[in-house]
């Protein structure tokens, strides 16, 4: 039986554990998508206590609690911290195969110096020692960072964004990590959901554009893209529930903006035509600019009425959904390559089984631009889990070419998080190291160093450009 | 190499050994989900031979041995008993793999107490040591739930059923298990098939209700609820090919419901109106009772008209549907949930694709009201494999909580096949057993021993309420 | 550690090994479908270099290529075969976990008698090494396939061919393998793609009909595929994104058809309208003949518009696509069961996603008319994986009878691809393997030998009639 979580965590064999040890462990970060938050960043407020760093903003978290029949007071409410604490605990002990719980102890160890494993019984124990830990130690966001060997974060931010802390952060000394901003227009595409109009009105504000028609928004979005590329940007990224694809002409699509602006309801139909328009133009300025495309494909969000009423979004009440995604991600692909301005693009999937279509989907675009132009995205979400994490490496194994993958991102909003990197690269050596010990690989120690320093962050580097 | 099926069968580790051996193997059973007869139970008559007993209504076997181009006389037909045995021990050598064939044997070595594998060469020796275990033994389905250590057992009756047999058994004496009905309003639901005039009809005579329009067959439906609590009821079972959602207005809905009387033809997207409201209305009152809604989704039946003609449903010829299920699904569940009558709920999936679908759908509508108030079923019918249950399991494990999870129920005809719990809990002590003996959760004892009697039976005692 | 690709590659238990070398190794293979050129087979022209075996038609090799990088030039176009083979070997490198990279070894280890590793580093050696091998053994493609122990070729033949070479080399003496022709009527079933009218003019003038309408084009087909039976064919094959179900009158589907000879658009309907008529017609004759009819579903074509329009088809611009499969499947079988001509069937399934459905499908309409008459055709293109094959063993076992499965084929378009074949049987060997090491299947040797020889070779004999 091997220790809980020691330093063989899932090196399940001598290569893997030569592959982590020698190669993996010690390379750094470039945590190409997050939802940090810039502003905390630059503030550099230390947190609290465990509660404050862990349970104030984490969904996962949240969600597993509700599981185990933990009333809201306890997870997003009044509770107290050490309550909110405890309430954790007695949850994370039935979670036994979920990643929440690696995670957690991964983050024990490497923050706090703590080994106890985490339940109703060490609760009180461990959350006196883990705050003793932040009184005495540095737990601010940047050192939090530095302590991770983070190179480089992209935030995620709308495009109305002044992206005031990048440039700040920008000028600071001292701090080993650059934060880059990614440019996200949903709320420019999401024509039938609330608030539209009101964000197309700050959108033009912020732009100094007049916005009448939707090749207005473009304009617009096209200006604020300019502006993120001058603030460093690289990446964009959207996300859909299914990917649009629905031309229509210019008049036609007007009229749906128009209908949008004056409150009308739009239907899925439509919202496609005029998100079509928009991907389309947005693509074609990434080309230009030499930026990666990021795809996030497949969340069902605010599935919860009451909940969302309550707390609003990103608090635990999405799911995973189930569309035909093949058709329009490939029109939608083929018409910017078209025209020749398909920019690098990295597809992800929610539901895995959409594997084999995104896996399949990337060798459809390739080209001698980058290696591996159309990247498969790393499992992600509700897919980030042991389980989701091998089966996407195995996908793009058998798929396309592992050896060219840019690897890992966090997703998070957590500063503790990047114990995912961590997680990500041992299952990564697990699998490759299974695969040299099978005979289904020569043992070539100079290739295997070039691939497992590529997946764990030379690749990435290379291929966004840092 | 191991032995084949001896008492470590399945258990690969120390660990999985010492789950199953101390905690799992002597936990009572459950059986929250099944189609036995009660009449049959009551009447309690012995079982003449091992064909009467497995082959004369198990269409797993039939669809094995027309997979071995064994004609129909021997599956369903005129052939003897003998004749039928040894044709389905000649199909069975060639299900390697097939939990048909662990199954087999298991219930050969627990109530037959026979350890040979049976095959085409055992067929007739073991056909004959069957028979005689069966007439020197006690082979009465009373006899074989007890030996079982069955403690509940809840059927699926129609709401039209007078549940005479339920009642007759909770009078009866020394009988150890409690049988209870399950509401399945599936016919009054399908509004689209062959019969539904007719029963309507049926249903108004049963609950005394005169039924015009479909608020009548709520208010009918709602009586016969009522019923059914009376009698101990504690679950409704609904299945569909995709869940239905499909709000429309009342006269809408009630010019459909004329149109299926007067025996007009009903397309999809009509039925679809009409089953919301049904169910809509139903969820709410299964919440005022306190009972557990299941959804069985995916199954698509009869397709083989041919030998629907000839044998009528549930004899072999269903297979799995591929529908989008994910949106239906999540606003079936708000709606009641927004009106806070959701009611504790079990989704079952039979096409895997949506295994995350669900896994996930789960966790937008957990609360206090019960600890994993929305539970993922466990694999059924072509998913009650090996593979499959291993797969919903490591998916409840990493999407939810599998330490709350309210485990096995058999779905199943037959009175031996109380074996597929064990096979369950070998199954779930393997998965555990492998991820302690890898260091990916601490082996500690005492929470081991809740998680496992927990998912084997007392985590369904306290969710059921029973 | 094992050896890298030894004789014992993948086969990682005494009994797999035991089951390999003494039963499946040496078993002949019936390739019952592929793209070899008869042409080519029967011209038996040699190769001239490993480039020209390997890289003028392979697209699977061309999309790893690209996915590295590498430029067109390299892949299809003017470089010379050297510098193609050192791209080649640059890119397999990086292919770890891809199964190009262990069929290039066993092609390399097989044909060429070469054991070392092709990387960058040995490629320059390696290009030099195989050619010698070539200039001085026997690289032509009839010794190919004959050393490789071939008996049957399927190939995949077009209504209109006149089956020149197919009849030659049945006329050709000491060529100890038959080669067959398989009717694949696709161009006269795709109505709504370029080249239609053309195609259906050339098949009336082949076939000597007058072809005016839907119907006469079905006797056209119906001639042919005489004609094929005259020349030994006993398989079909036809390839569908989605299986066609969509029932319609003889009028309104001759007015579909006259729009298409018309040239103009006909939509994915009425497509599905025409192709439902002649997919029945010719299933019933398939059903008349005895031949098996075999269904590829799940391709999604020519997705790059611009390499299509430089290099045309099949040249590694498909994928995966995710249609409802379900329903149309199950309908377009029953009406052909219904009147008792639904032919032996083969089913293939590109997305993984559809296995549960297809592997259930076939026991809806299995008989006493073959041993699995219903046939889940093996992992296929982009499935063709070691996890592909393994899962498709898996849900076949699961949900079918594994042991009547009729095993590989190559679906490929090189006279080295058998070695295939030999991947196939080592990963089958290995599945069964360690069901017999776990103690799940009693180690029976002679039922073993029986299924394992069945899967190789035997089944696909007997089922296909050869």
């Amino acid at each position: 039986m091997e220790n809980f979580l020691d330093e063989n965590f899932l090196l399940d064999t001598p290569t893997a554990r030569k592959l982590f040890h020698n190669y993996a462990k010690n390379m750094p970060i470039c945590d190409y998508h997050c939802h940090l938050s810039p502003e905390e960043i630059y503030l550099n407020k230390p947190f609290e206590n465990i509660s404050d760093l862990w349970l104030s903003g984490d969904h996962y978290k949240w969600r597993a609690m509700r599981s185990c029949g933990v009333d809201e007071e306890h997870c997003t409410s009044t509770a107290s911290p050490r309550e909110k604490f405890v309430s954790f605990a007695n949850t994370l002990q039935y979670c036994i195969g979920n990643p929440l719980y690696h995670w957690a102890h991964i983050e024990l160890q490497r923050y706090f110096d703590i080994y106890t494993p985490l339940s109703a019984k060490t609760a009180q124990n461990i959350y006196d020692r883990a705050n003793k830990a932040m009184s005495g130690g540095d737990f601010k966001p940047q050192s939090l960072i530095e302590k991770s060997n983070v190179k480089f974060v992209c935030t995620t931010d709308d495009p109305i964004d002044d992206l005031k802390y990048h440039k700040l952060l920008a000028l600071q000394d001292g701090f080993d990590c650059r934060v880059l901003p990614s440019f996200r227009p949903d709320k420019a595409m999401n024509i039938n959901l609330d608030g539209f109009s009101d964000y197309i009105n700050t959108l033009a504000e912020v732009s100094e554009t007049e916005i009448n028609s939707f090749s207005d928004v473009i304009t617009a979005l096209l200006k604020r893209a300019d502006y993120f590329d001058s603030v460093g940007c690289k990446v964009s990224d959207q996300a859909f529930e299914r990917p649009p694809y629905s031309p229509a002409d210019d008049n036609e699509v007007d009229k749906i903006f128009q209908k949008a602006m004056n409150g009308e309801a739009v239907n899925e139909e439509e919202a496609d035509k005029y998100k079509t328009k928009i991907l389309l133009a947005l693509g074609e300025k990434y080309s230009e600019l030499g930026w990666t495309m990021e795809i996030h494909i497949g969340a069902m969000r605010n599935n919860n009425t009451l909940m969302f009423n309550k707390l609003g979004a990103d608090t635990g009440f999405d799911s995973v959904g189930d569309c035909e995604v093949a058709k329009p991600l490939s029109r939608i692909l083929d018409a910017l390559n078209s025209k020749d301005k398909l920019p690098k693009t990295i597809l992800f999937n929610l539901n895995d089984k959409d594997n084999v279509v995104l896996a399949t989907m990337l060798g459809n675009f390739q080209s001698a631009q980058a290696q591996s132009k159309i990247q498969f995205g790393p499992a992600w979400w509700f897919l980030d889990t042991m389980d989701g994490m091998t089966n996407q490496m195995k996908y793009l194994a058998n798929l396309g070419v592992l050896g060219k993958f840019v690897g890992m991102e966090t997703d998070s909003r957590s500063f503790t998080s990047y114990g995912r990197h961590e997680y990500f690269r041992r299952i990564m050596c697990s699998l490759i190291g299974s695969w040299i010990e099978k005979g289904m690989y020569p043992n070539d120690e100079e290739v295997l160093e070039e691939i497992v320093k590529g997946i764990s962050y030379n690749n990435a580097i290379e291929y966004f450009g840092f």
